[in-house]
């Protein structure tokens, strides 16, 4: 049962700690350092979650909803078929993503961390790339069935392609500090989608 | 200077920890796991590496030199510019990168983990890249010299799209624990580049 004050709490500790855990990487990040950043006890933590584990999970939830809110809003404002699958390319070359998110993207972040450590934290990246790959799969269906796009075309290698060639060209950005990579890369990725849909 | 026995001793401490910390990050990974895991003593690792960031930098080297070496070999087997360049996609296509580098692509491994925290290492990061990305604008280049390629390739966004490809393709298998998701990419990747060269 929440308190009014343990919520907000509970989000404190959440906003701070999705920072520093998607810049540092959850092993990278030190409860210490989550407890200078938030300006809370030892006590205040551990009254508000069980475990790092669990502040983890819910500070990576935290991030994957602010980036899937605003990639659904995109999406949500175009209308043909065609329109609505470049809007993903699209979100992340007009988006601030450092700002959005600082450190870069939340799901390809704790994949590298913990594909080969965690697989309880494994299965939450999956599901995240499932989620979205399926926001894929139902703009594809959609164009199929109004003879917008190719009935040949297999949407789930298509939705896998688009996921990771925006998840690496984030990286290069990010490992160059410069996003003319990352939209030269979507506008490549774009003319993909326009030619093999 | 170092003796023979010394010389083996820094050998055998850069290949255990050069499969610990691909899998596990440099700052997933305890010295005293690397102990245990390599069986020597603290001060056999001590007199040998001045600290775990100089390690670091000499498992990343040694993890990149096996990936280029592959990679290099594959490339120098075909004669065309387009053989040549598809190369690089098929040699992840067959190659099986955890017997190779266990723990998936090193670069994007370091990269994710030290892009916002470790600017020395992000340095050699980025110096991986940028060799891999020369020997894919030599190629291009050639293709261009000789006819094959179109004059006006962007040899340079070609090959970051490259790049970024595979490695997000690499970074979904490695999630997914399913190597038909890279090869389904790849083979797109390809189609990519023979539309486009």
């Amino acid at each position: 049962m929440y308190t009014e004050k343990g919520e907000r709490t509970r989000q404190h500790f959440i906003e701070v700690s999705a920072v520093l855990f998607n810049k540092k990487g959850y092993a990278g990040t030190a409860v210490s350092e989550i407890l200078v950043e938030a300006g809370y006890s030892k006590g205040a933590l551990y009254r508000t979650f069980t475990d790092k584990d669990e502040l983890s999970l819910a500070a990576f939830k935290h991030n994957l909803v602010k980036l899937q809110h605003g990639m659904v809003q995109k999406i949500h404002a175009e209308k043909s078929a065609i329109d609505k699958l470049l809007a993903i390319p699209n979100f992340y070359i007009n988006v601030n993503l450092e700002q959005l998110v600082p450190g870069g993207c939340p799901i390809l972040n704790t994949a590298i961390e913990v594909d080969d450590t965690n697989s309880v934290m494994n299965d939450v990246v999956k599901k995240a790339f499932l989620s979205w790959k399926n926001m894929i799969l139902e703009i594809i269906k959609d164009g199929q069935a109004n003879k917008e796009f190719n009935q040949e075309l297999n949407a789930n290698e298509m939705a896998f392609y688009i996921i990771a060639t925006i998840e690496g060209s984030i990286a290069l950005a990010k490992t160059f500090k410069d996003k003319r990579v990352l939209n030269s890369n979507l506008e490549q990725l774009k003319k993909h989608i326009r030619t093999n849909t």
